[in-house]
């Protein structure tokens, strides 16, 4: 799979539970921030969107567990975006580093919302476009 | 759905995230919880288990956000568990209190494992056994 | 001491960390929750004070740990609400049960901001007003 | 204050409640990921020396909170140690960048046990000893 995004993080140990490893819900906060992460660095705030009326919602999520990270592991997510009908869906994977072993494969449709209605967002279809264009022209 | 146990819930403001409601990594929370409560009921639990070098880890999971859920909300968590080859999946619905307007629909596949590694595992198998034996009767 | 609240809980495992005990920040989540489910009773929303430009936010918090919690364990948590000049101070215990061993002692002060100022604020001295004469009449 | 060790982060969007604003509770966990990453810097791992039974325990914790975090903000986080009879006791500050506003103030009180009981460790008192000549070394 192709990448567009990715962001290094490491395990913080109040994420560990009592089996000594990454509670399973933790990685949805990494993959978010992945996420929030990638809009910020087009110039798309999530906070901000959200104080505008908009808010990008999770609709369904999908989530591997491969190989759980622990106490000290450093790790890479991953992501691409693709435009699907009224859906955004995001792909993500997280390796551990150093060995790049795959622990999570993550499917995330999110569905745009003005004013708490689902919306069609120009906006996001703009959005979308440009980095379609960037990313575009960086792998080409 | 047919579903075996259930637990009930409230919001708690924490839970919350800047678009005010529920981030959606808690839901993974309380649908852990409603597992951990149902395998109590039942008289296994999760920390002894793992202290016996037994887990039940989280393989794949999916969930789908219907309506979110907000500050003051009380709800109530659903769950049915069915056996499929080394998988132990749970089927998990979460709904909205008083309305009953269903908020999350999620799909758990569990496998257990003993000392790390993969393994199938007679005590879950037994422990199965008897909670259809359980349900079963108190259905009938 | 004298408490006018009370709230019982019970440890979810997903707030134990790898020490097998609950993790020391999730216990101002328990104090927080208790609080704000303090003023709910008392016809006070902080997530609708929010809405309306008022915040009561912690200036400082001070937690003696005394028995760590674990998996399993049920708990009651107390408090007790004290102005002093513009703050609001929360005297906060936390007990296991079924022992009443003390686990948690905390005292959380807290000051109103209207539209991010501090601000001095009729509308919660009233509150205070109405809780005083409440749980005096309660105890008396 | 002199400082021994400094930690850069960033405010994930999660850790912000619906005030918009991180949670209280999320600075505890700054803090403590703040000590952790100081002891691997030290070569001391909180979840080996668990694993070794060697638990060092926040006995006491006080905050004051002076400026919030928001999304997007980055921060720095500060701490010294000291010893003070059988207290390790951490001082911590987080600073917001690039203006340098002192966000959160804390005082950590740390003890020490061995298979749960409160002990003098050895261990830990030749790491601080380690540590201050290390320190001492470096700023003189």
């Amino acid at each position: 799979m192709n990448f567009i995004y990715e962001l290094e993080f490491k395990v913080r140990d109040y994420e560990c539970d009592l089996q000594g490893i990454v509670n399973n819900a933790n990685y949805q906060h990494y993959l978010e921030h992945t996420r929030h992460e990638f809009l910020l660095e087009n110039d798309l705030s999530f906070a901000q969107l959200h104080n505008e009326g908009i808010d990008l919602v999770v609709a369904r999520i999908e989530i591997s567990y491969k190989v759980p990270l622990r106490s000290k592991d450093r790790f890479i997510s991953k992501l691409n975006l693709v435009k699907d009908g009224i859906k955004y869906t995001f792909f993500q994977h997280i390796y551990r580093l150093p060995d790049m072993k795959l622990c999570v494969r993550a499917k995330v449709e999110n569905v745009a919302t003005i004013n708490g209605q689902l919306a069609h967002c120009q906006f996001l279809d703009d959005f979308l476009e440009k980095i379609n264009t960037k990313y575009k022209n960086n792998n080409g």
